[in-house]
């Protein structure tokens, strides 16, 4: 399973709306023959990549799937069918498919004489390259990462606006690497004008990376012309709205899954408002400033009960600064 | 070592100016024959109480003491000859002495023939139980450790005021803990008037603790008569200057070691620009508010690359809570 995860996490970003799918096969006797993830859409699944790999040494052996294989005729056919046909012995999957149409894999397995497990390491794929699919798959829109870095004491730049390299070195490129597996990122007009920044993904020397996902900025207004989010560095749309489901709905009508909202404080409020953000990315840097803008404005809470609550998924380091993972409590 | 940290963490807070020491004794075959903890100012040190307890049995066994045995006769003997007397073999201590009137106590122990062994836990006795008596030793001043509690979104306080528990259960009876193990609460007067707080130690049911710190509060104008820091519960003292040199030589003079700053953000500000606060604890509620006062306001940053530069020490669960430890990057 953990080869089919690293297999999924490599195509982050490159699927949707498809899941990003990792396949391990192992043969009769245990030896891995075969690896594959989810090819972008219209090209095959991460089970037909696996079993193309293995050929005839699939026969007996054992399918490892990040995600149930599934059992609906799309543009490719499906996988489960494909399983079968291959020979298998058994097939290992971490989650269930949530999706109505192509549920039944297992069943149609079992049917066929394989022995199917569930449950594999399913809180890492969950939590990690399926997260955002599985989300869409649920409610039908794309999921929302809420990141941020803000200092110690909660500022998310100084006095007089500066904010470059609040967080460390460690930090941006985990952010980069997080924008290359995202389908769209998102940010307020507001940050548009003050900051001006690209919303691409780079590498640590400043270059690009091969894909960059959408760029988006929200608001009712207009852009400068000569704004940097307008180059021809990645593609662009300007959504002219001040509601969270209009962005989304939009973004998934454009085959977006996985969104990365990258700020300002008062889209984030419009967002945390709607209950449209699910996940929050909190980098927290050691610095202290005493001034500046805070993460987050006009959440609709004006005392402490009407607080909204969240719990922490997670609390790693990130180089010196703290990488706080939460998601909303009533999850 | 665990046995006498553990005796030591029992006296935090009745001990100041003397430092809060640990030791226990074990016999010639490594049996536990004694446990002691530094007495009240005028009482005899841990050693000696550990001594008392272990008798006869000390004679050619070890004592492990979280620090090294003094040398110099004060209101009791030198402990190192104590130990001395007492015919021990061997003596194990975490931290050495940095009190030049009482270090030599590991000199004194070998010339009289006894094994010597230093650094066994340093690190758990340093940022533990003798932190604040180690930095007092070195610098004449207190130790000031400056706690908060914020919302994820660095809040810590709702857009009207109302701040009661924002943090959690388990990081409130931690804070009382704290409270139960410093000498001073400090308190900027402008929290005074605008949360009215008691700052005692106080039990889960609201029950007051036995011994309760000194209650200072820190500014020149003056206070509510009615205001609740200045109820019988405890001692209080009103420092009348913004200068947090004097409020720490006031202090030191009072015989406080270890000083909690419990803000709020301006007096905060103005120990942060002097480089007066040596820890940072932070209680991070997984909650969301958008809009409140932050924890720090005016520590002289008003451009990103002033930032004061800290470093996290540990982090750490508080029930739900994230807790963080910090300390100035200069250290
Ligand atoms: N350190 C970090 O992680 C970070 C990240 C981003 C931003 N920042 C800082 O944030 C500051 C900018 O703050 P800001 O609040 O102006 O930025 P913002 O939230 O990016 O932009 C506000 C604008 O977004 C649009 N918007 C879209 N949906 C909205 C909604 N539901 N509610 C309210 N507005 C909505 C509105 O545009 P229209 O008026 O056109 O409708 C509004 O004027 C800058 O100082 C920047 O440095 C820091
Ligand atoms: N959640 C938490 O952990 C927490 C904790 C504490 C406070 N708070 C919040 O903080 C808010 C109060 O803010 P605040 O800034 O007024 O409180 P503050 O910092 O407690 O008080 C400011 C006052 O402290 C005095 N002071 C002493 N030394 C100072 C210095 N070096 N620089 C500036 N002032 C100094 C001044 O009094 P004089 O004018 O008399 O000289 C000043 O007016 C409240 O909303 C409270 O709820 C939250």
């Amino acid at each position: 399973m953990r080869a089919a995860i690293a297999a999924s996490e490599r195509v982050r970003g490159t699927t949707s709306p498809n899941p990003p799918v990792g396949a391990a096969l192992l043969d009769a006797a245990g030896q891995l023959v075969g690896v594959g993830a989810t090819r972008p859409p219209g090209g095959p699944h991460a089970e037909v990549v696996a079993l193309a790999e293995a050929g005839e040494r699939a026969r007996g052996g054992t399918a490892v799937v990040t995600l149930e294989p599934c059992a609906h005729q799309g543009r490719t056919g499906p996988c489960a069918l494909a399983l079968i046909e291959a020979g298998v012995a058994e097939v290992v999957f971490a989650t269930a498919d949530p999706n109505p149409k192509a549920a039944g894999g297992a069943e149609l397995l079992r049917a066929a004489g394989i022995t199917v497990r569930q449950g594999l390491l399913a809180q890492d794929v969950e939590r990690g390259p399926l997260r955002a699919w599985l989300h869409y798959a649920r409610t039908g829109r794309p999921h929302v990462t809420w990141k941020y870095a803000a200092s110690l004491d909660g500022r998310v730049a100084a006095a007089d606006g500066t904010s470059r390299w609040i967080s460390s070195a460690d930090s941006r490129a985990q952010v980069h690497l997080l924008r290359r597996q995202v389908d769209a990122i998102v940010a307020g007009r507001g940050t548009v004008l003050a900051d001006d920044p690209q919303l691409t993904a780079r590498a640590e020397d400043g270059s690009p990376a091969e894909r960059q996902p959408l760029r988006v900025v929200v608001g009712t207004g207009d852009l400068p012309p000569a704004a940097r989010v307008l180059d021809d560095s990645a593609p662009t749309v300007h959504l002219r709205t001040n509601d969270p489901d209009e962005v989304l709905a939009e973004l998934a009508a454009r085959g977006v899954v996985d969104v990365l909202l990258e700020g300002g404080p008062r889209l984030a409020g419009g967002f945390l408002k709607s209950r449209r953000v699910d996940r929050a990315l909190v980098y927290i840097a050691p610095k202290l400033l005493g001034a500046g803008p805070v993460a987050l404005a006009d959440a609709g809470v004006s005392t402490i009960t009407q607080a909204l609550h969240w719990s922490v998924e997670e609390v790693t380091m990130s180089g010196p600064d703290v990488r706080i993972s939460a998601v909303p409590a009533e999850e």
